[in-house]
């Protein structure tokens, strides 16, 4: 898999159970750990692909629920494919419909065959299944494809984690007998069986000998909190392939990031900078702030002088309070501007910490300045 | 006026009635006949000022009423002015207030002293006058600064646009008293006396003897009818002083734009551009189209290959038709820089035709390729 086809990832120092290393595409490399925004319609929501390039994103994720309905994948096939309709220079990953069917249609139906379903958009009625699935992905023209899967609800009981897991497996065969391989492009199977170490390892197991050019731990940060998240995470993590890149899919806060990282996750995808970027809340160094907050209403200071993004070196707390007070979209380009720089600021700290030897001492700085919640002292 | 005080406005040519040249304002020159875009709440929504900039702009225009309400003219002026605020780089004309206040605000009440009214975001009482319009603009820092008056409304009978154009003349007296000059920075008369071309003359003679930077034409463009508004055009422009600069306040469509300008305006504001680009409507060289029709949803092609914006130079109308479908905030986005970019690539026509005395056969030039209606050919 590594070598004309998949991908190649290469891994430069570890730290403890961390990486730091390079994953290569064919759109251009992904530093890792990475943190890949989300632009869920063939969009990164009120920024421009050149705004989310600035920040440091090397990839983004695309949504292959929403992009099948609308405008839909043959569609964007004939247009070139998603990259170059929407205007994303880098790489970018779709997910495989699975989670997005079963939190956002109607009239779902699952078989072992797959998922019927209605649209959410015009209840028009559709299908998903690992072949379809890999169908769609290639038709987006994604540079890492993942796996159709069932995402095991949270909670789940035992027997319902271990078939819900089991089906995801016999899945994962089939889309990688789905999926037409090429130079730079690479299918992940995702990681299922709930909190369940058992269950963990035999879907880890059953991943490993169909054989991957990444891994996916899937079904967490469903409503487990964190620390049931972390004590997943670690055993989960260890019985993957060690080198092969590991994705935690839908995480997360900066903190799940940091401790996802120390237990050897390289890959993370989450709506939270982006989503609240639109409802006012600013990430920081020192913890997050509602920016509707009237403290900021005279305040000329930038929200992080540190922060290298437009938002932080050009406009003061004040105007993005007024912003947000006065519904003005403007507002939503630059605080989704500066959490996605915030974002990838944390990584590149993490990146930088590895090699160093110093992850440790990086996550134990960023607990503390977090803690510390004061944005005055910024 | 013009010395160290004040605008300094070149001509540079003239074409029949039009003109071409230069207004030098403190914070950069302004080229006329000029378009500003409107920025109503210290933003030209949906677009950073650079954008603003990229398409060509060298003035915007900042909303009294909407900025005295929200964030209030004493917090900017104690932010460093407007300007700063919204880290627009450029000069900034504002109006007095007075529009606005009739058509936005609840519980008028007007009298000789100026207006009370409330304020239609939180209920509160407010006054305005010539005295405070001309406080609030000299806190905002603008560098343009519109004498207070009452716009006639339309229709209105003689004596109506009599009374209404002689209170705003006595206002603009006012206006005039209580304005503090500085280098760079001017104040302009409007004319007023509706479609009554004794009134407009009144009107225009009672300004010039106040003497003021430039001289804005108000109480048109409010339902009578471009045909109308010509009328009064092929008078009025000529009333007024010929070395300062005119402003039609609130036009327009292109083609309002186009014949005002061989009328001898030189200045124009109008939310059209932007708004129409929330809305899914673009301004091309062959008239206007929805980009929310379905025609568009397989067009690989830009909206217009000759224009240099961001949205024609990287997208397709086929993207433009997503985004508008799915209510994505960045096809506002894009759609608000291509109409912007539409309308001073319009004004750099009109400057370029002006010295060539080409003025007419670019109006005709413009009118035919407009009424061709058929963006398919672009």
């Amino acid at each position: 898999m590594t070598g004309a086809h998949g991908l190649k990832f290469n891994i430069a120092a570890r730290d403890g159970a961390a990486r730091t290393g390079e994953l290569e595409t064919a759109r251009g490399v992904v530093r890792t750990p990475a943190f890949m925004p989300v632009g869920t319609a063939a969009t990164v929501k009120a920024v421009s692909p050149d705004d989310v390039a600035a920040t440091g994103a090397d990839i983004i994720l695309g949504n292959t629920y929403h992009l099948m309905l609308r405008p839909t994948a043959e569609r964007i096939a004939n247009l070139g494919g998603v990259q170059k309709f929407m205007n994303w220079k880098g790489p970018m990953l779709t997910d495989s419909g699975g989670f997005q069917v079963m939190s956002l249609s109607a009239l779902r139906k699952l078989s072992e065959k797959g998922v019927t379903f209605q649209s959410h958009i015009d209840g028009s009625k559709h299908e998903l299944s690992p072949e379809r699935s890999m169908e769609i992905q290639a038709l987006l023209g994604s540079d890492i494809v993942m796996a159709f899967d069932e995402c095991t609800p949270f909670p789940a009981t035992e027997d319902e984690a271990a078939d819900s897991m089991r089906l995801s497996m016999r899945w994962a065969q089939r889309s990688k007998d789905a999926f037409q391989g090429a130079p730079g492009r690479g299918l992940f199977g995702i990681v299922q069986g709930g909190v369940y170490e058992n269950f963990r390892r035999e879907s880890a197991e059953a991943l490993a000998s169909i054989g991957f050019d990444g891994y996916a731990i899937g079904g967490l940060a469903v409503g487990e909190g964190q620390a049931e998240m972390f004590r997943v995470l670690d055993f989960t993590p260890a019985m993957l392939p060690e080198d092969k890149p590991r994705y935690l899919m839908g995480v997360g806060k900066p903190d799940d990031i940091v401790g996802a990282v120390q237990r050897g996750v390289d890959m993370f995808d989450c709506v939270l900078p982006t989503r609240s970027g639109r409802t006012g809340q600013a990430f920081t160094r020192r913890g997050t702030v509602n920016m509707r907050n009237a403290r900021h209403m005279d305040d000329p200071r930038s929200l992080d002088e540190e922060c290298p993004c437009t938002c932080c070196q050009n406009y003061s707390r004040a105007y993005l309070h007024h912003l947000f007070r006065a519904k003005e979209l403007f507002g939503l380009t630059l605080l989704t501007t500066h959490n996605l720089t915030y974002y990838q600021a944390l990584m590149s700290g993490i990146r930088a910490a590895i090699p160093e030897g110093k992850l440790d001492d990086f996550a134990a700085g960023f607990t503390e300045e977090q803690a510390s919640g004061d944005i005055e002292a910024l």
